[in-house]
């Protein structure tokens, strides 16, 4: 299951960082869906592997530019490039109206299905191989959370239960992993499907839109591998700007992440003043909020760049994949 | 004087080439202005030298996204930049009401003074260092070409006419240059004004939208050093995709050209199946539009690329520019 960054600055693009818009794919099928697509997330694309054609779903956390204005350049594209597959849209049902204001402005044309769901309507959707719910954050605008959960993780044998019910290795456990039924020497009638198990847990991720409350994501992270939270700012520069934005801190999430025992944290939305290499003294660095977030959370520590690949694996570590 | 192509593909950006914008830069001055706003034009204006909060003027073509898609994002990265100059835009009606229907959907907030003119309104204005006009096109969408001349030329001292009026050669030159009247010895009294003429002819431009009919720059044309114009395709793809999206053919844009006795042409906005570098055989080159135009037209002709500067000199001829 792999978590690609196609954007991780807030508000204004920089040459080093696009704005926001996550892609995430499931370990089987060809199939993805996208978190937030702001400006320049088609260019993004451009640079990857992921083809716009697979594009399940796109899940917006809110209505403000910097998540959504790539949504009508990458839709009419599809449309150039010949889509026919149908494509559903999640969010605020502001994002619904904007885009139908774009597309009736602009004379824009889609000929394939666009499904829009509105988020607020108790989301429960499986879609691009993932069971999806989302929860509501804290920000200026409707702004929301979501959890991807992967639909399909392979069964295996039950053979504790098979050895503990007597059942001993033999052919027949082939039988019973095809999920066939199968009569015992002794005439009890085995089913397949009551002995096989998920080979692992299912694995699930957060991704959250601007918030300035993380707390009010401790239940979508119950037992997630994963989240991915905004840190615009550092705590100083946080207070510096007041409350009014109501973005988070790194120390906040970083603070939540550990109390909600969140084994992994990306970290992303920094606001443009840090800079990935910082050139002159006063300038500020990205390294500001890795060293804040880390003084309070004490798991797997990433701070999101772009076309960075994060993997999480079967057995629920996340590691930095390398394509 | 300079044009810089921000943008040169046609409905979809590539990995070469992204969609319409084309920045103008006056000799004089550090404002600009700017035709067409496809997405991810603030994205290419990070990589040039070109400072969005000089911008003068945005000049939109018609409302078709690969030429406006650009313009919430870019406004909104000047807000957040600090702009507090105004800022003009130009265009059709329907840009305006695309615009404000983004800006009402999303939360946009503008707080320096943002300027529409319709530009069906006879246009006629002096922005950025240009003087500008405006000539409808023929396009799905009701869509412009801008002819921008230069507002501010040098002058210099008449001397023919001052030696033809027995004023030989003094001081009294550098004072007429200087605007100042002057009382000859024999009591004759001169106005500077009278004296002075521009040192070169203003220098202009004609900068087109999409267009099926290129001799309806024929006006526009005249005495310009450089037509910009849409080739979206070679005859031969024209013939194919029928009359239906009312785009020009190289041949029929250098044809135009020739007849008009534009003395330089910059062909742009090729269809993304013309690759810069084709790589199989099959692949479609934008050398073949080239080539097409070349056959028609006899002039200096350019195939515009991403980034590249065209410079109008002093003397009427075009280049292109290093920077």
């Amino acid at each position: 299951m792999n978590l690609t960054f196609l954007g991780t600055s807030s508000g204004a693009p920089t040459r080093q960082r696009n704005v926001s818009a996550t892609a995430v794919q499931p370990e089987y099928g060809r199939a993805w869906v996208m978190v937030d697509c702001g400006e320049a997330t088609q260019h993004q694309l451009l640079r990857t592997r992921l083809s716009p054609l697979k594009l399940d779903a796109i899940l917006i956390t809110h209505v403000h530019g910097d998540h959504c204005y790539g949504l009508p350049g990458l839709l009419a594209s599809c449309q150039l490039n010949g889509r026919t597959e149908p494509l559903t849209l999640v969010g605020p049902a502001a994002v619904w109206a904007y885009l139908q204001a774009v597309i009736e402005h602009t004379e824009m044309r889609i000929d394939y299905p666009l499904k829009f769901i509105d988020v607020s309507k108790s989301l429960a959707l499986e879609q691009g191989g993932f069971h999806i719910t989302a929860y509501p954050l804290s920000h200026r605008s409707e702004c929301w959370a979501y959890r991807l959960q992967e639909s399909r993780v392979p069964l295996k044998l039950d053979v504790a239960r098979l050895e503990a019910e007597g059942v001993m290795p033999s052919p027949l456990y082939g039988r019973l992993q095809r999920g066939e039924s199968v009569t015992l020497d002794d005439g009890r009638q085995l089913e397949g499907k009551d002995y096989c198990i998920p080979s692992y847990r299912a694995r699930a991720v957060v991704i959250g839109g601007d918030n300035d409350r993380p707390e009010l994501l401790a239940e979508a992270c119950r037992g997630v591998q994963l989240l991915v939270h905004e840190a615009t700012y550092t705590e100083d520069v946080l207070q510096q700007v007041g409350p009014e934005p109501q973005h988070s801190s790194a120390a906040r999430v970083a603070r939540f992440a550990e109390q909600a025992g969140v084994p992994a944290l990306v970290l992303t939305h920094f606001s443009p003043r840090y800079l990935l290499r910082p050139r002159r003294g006063g300038d500020r660095s990205v390294d500001e909020l890795y060293i804040e977030a880390q003084r309070f959370f004490a798991g797997t520590l990433f701070m999101a760049e772009d076309f960075q690949t994060y993997r999480v694996l079967r057995d629920g570590r996340v590691v930095e994949a390398s394509d």
